[in-house]
This record gives structure tokens, sequence and C-alpha cells, in this order.
């Protein structure tokens, strides 16, 4: 009897609230066979333009399927998805400056899952808060865009620390303002090592190809899983 | 005694604890005769540019002070502040996605408010949080800037309802994106009527002038307080 003695048990990981319910969306999407993406940047990075390109570039083959997060009760963004052709649920957080894992389960509701291959969230407009709150998909996906300025990365840490795929927008503006690539991608380094990166134009299309193309294999994937 | 009865006590409006924190803000920059001005705008916006070109058209005769809010510990704002001559401080939100009273009071200590005429305070980059928070400055400033695309009004409207002067910045870069500024105005009008805005870019110093001359009065008023 000597060694029948407690075991202490050791919890290694406690979810909160939020983290539980983006787990649940995780097992939904994957039981689902849909892959997501969770896209955050700054107002104005171009988030609904590059959302846009890349479900004209999927479809017809591939079908999305779109999350819009806004502050307030307008459909610009989500009006020009169901434009295209493809299913959009949007979500008016009342003034709340992001997304959480809740809201996006009462999107998911809303949304044929069945009929889609990729789920897209738009997050709503903000370097700081959204970074805090995982929504259960993917790939976090940060949008930077050329206008910003290159010291966003050292200013926003948080945010640039936490994303999988690095996306650099309007690259067609590099002739017109300052920005030195070389030090913004040292303060990425710095915060994300390795960070799959790529550097874009919505206006012009350059870039978007190698993203899509990469996109394809990941959704592959999904379908597999 | 028919007529003596209790009367109801009406309080016209119950401060909270920001407003009253905010509140001793003003009291404190009026006792001193310091012109005060709380810019916010989203990530890269150009916000320094904006008050250091301000700053520098102001000096030598009127001297400025600035509390630059950032969220991480960096000091990239305020240390282009301090090298053409200013006082600056620094205020390190840790995380947090606005400034409020509080923050502004400790910051206000750190400042030689009798060697300055004007505050500025830069607040962190979102276009959501800040607009909720009061911080006892004479004026709410918030910049635009045209490659946010025209749509802004009418999706962070918050913001823009509540501000007392709208910069629209990087006019410099409307052959290069899409922009319509009928558009945007339409909605700001919708959202404050008659706002007072100056389009202006920092790069070539267009509409500066007009800014800088109006803000003079503006300070002017405030010493004759």
């Amino acid at each position: 009897m000597a060694n029948n003695t407690y075991r202490v048990p050791i919890v290694e990981k406690i979810f909160n609230a939020n983290d539980q319910i983006a787990a649940a969306n995780r097992r939904l999407l994957d039981a689902r066979h849909v892959f997501s993406i969770n896209i955050m940047a700054s107002p104005g990075a171009g988030k609904t333009s590059f959302i846009l390109k890349t479900i004209q570039a999927l479809a017809p083959d591939l079908r999305t399927g779109v999350v819009e997060g806004d502050t307030a009760p307008v459909t610009i963004d989500a009006d020009k998805i169901t434009a295209v052709g493809m299913p959009a649920v949007q979500i008016n957080t009342g003034g709340d400056c992001h997304l959480d894992a809740v809201m996006l389960k009462d999107g998911l509701e809303q949304l044929p899952l069945d009929d889609i291959v990729l789920l897209v969230v738009e997050n709503v407009g903000n370097l700081i808060c959204p970074a805090a709150f995982s929504l259960g998909t993917h790939l976090n996906i940060l949008i930077a865009s050329i206008p910003e300025g290159d010291d966003k990365p050292y200013k926003y840490p948080a945010i640039y620390r936490g994303v999988d795929v690095l996306i650099i927008n309007k690259v067609d503006l590099m002739p017109y303002v300052p920005f030195n690539m070389d030090y913004f991608r040292q303060g990425v380094e710095m915060l994300n090592p390795g960070l799959t990166t790529f550097p874009v134009s919505c206006m012009t299309g350059e870039g978007l190809d190698s993203w899509v193309d990469w996109l394809k294999q990941k959704v592959a994937e999904g379908q597999n899983r």
C-alpha cells in the first residue's frame, strides 16, 4: 500500500471561454472539410478587395463563404461578396473592436458550410484587439499595406507576432510613398521568424497568383483532412 | 406647510470616472493656458508626420509639448518629437487599444506645461476604441488618409460623429488610388454636419498653411482664456 498515494492531476492548458468556443468552431469546420482563414488588418489596408480577388480566382471550382465583421450595421462589404455569387454573413459587433469565437459561431450557423470549401473571416479593421481573440480558424492572416509605413511591426508587435501569413498589399504605391522594405522585413523577422509572406497589389494583380496557388494547396489539404 | 414637500434633486449628467479625470485635465490645461488637441487615426494615416509638420510650422514662436500613446514600449514617435527640440512623453498602454484620461493625467505630470502653449496628444492608432474615451483636451481631431478608401465614414461612424476637426491626409496619392471625394464627404456630412475639414499632404506640404493658421488662432484664444 506504500505506493498507493494520490496523484496530482496536471492540467496542461486551461482554455478560457473564448478558446473553448474557438475549438468547437474548428471541430465544426474540420467535420465539414472547410478550410478557414481569419483576415486582420488596419482600416483601409484592403481586406475586402483582397478577399474579392481571392474568391474570384478560386471560382467557380472552389466556392468560398465569407463572414464580414463590422462595427456598424452597414453591409457595404458583405454586399460586394454576394455580388460575385458567394454566400456572406455580416456580423455587426455593435461598436466592439474585434470578432470573437462566439460571434463566429453565430455566423457559421448562417452559412451553407456544405456548399463551400473555404471560409474567409474578415475581422474588424484594427491592429490591436483582434490579435487577442482566437476564432478557431486554421490560419490567421495579417494584411499590411505600403502607405501605412514601414514602422508598423515595431509599433504593433502583438499582431505581427501571432499571425501565420503576412500579405503586403498596395505594392503598386511603393514609388509614391517612403517605405523601406528592408526595415519593415527586419521588424517582421524579429517578431515572427520565417513568416510566410506575399507582397501583392489588388490594383494591378501583382503577386496574387503566388498567394492563390499557395492557398489552393491549403484548401486541398483541408479536403483530405 | 402644504408646499413644504421634498424636492426631487435632478442630476443633469453623471460623469463616469474617466470623464471626471478628463475634466480635471481640462482645468489643469486651462489654468496653464495650454491649448490641447487629441489626434486620432487608423495606424499609418500619418499622425506623427502631421504632428511634426505642425509643431515645426509653429516653432520657434509657439512651443508644443507632445504626449505619444503607443501600445508597445517603442519610442520611435517620441524620439522624432524631441529631435526637433520639443518636449515629449511616451505613454505605453501595455497593449491597450486607446489612451484614457488617467494616462493623460500621468503624461501631463511629466511635461513642462509652463514652457508650452500647445499640447498635442497622439492617440493609439485605432478608429474604434479611442472614440469612447474623453481625455479632457480642447479638440478631438481625426486624420483620415486617402489610401484608406472613401468608405471609412460609413464603416467607422462613431469616431467621425464625435470629432471637432477632420484632416484628410495624403491627398498627393489621389491620382494613384480609387477615392471618390464626394462619396467620402457625403458620409462625413451625414454623421457630423459642417465639420471643419482640412485636406492636406504632409509629403508635399499642400494645405498645411490653412490648418496651421486656423490652429494659431485657437492657440491665441487659449492664451486669452
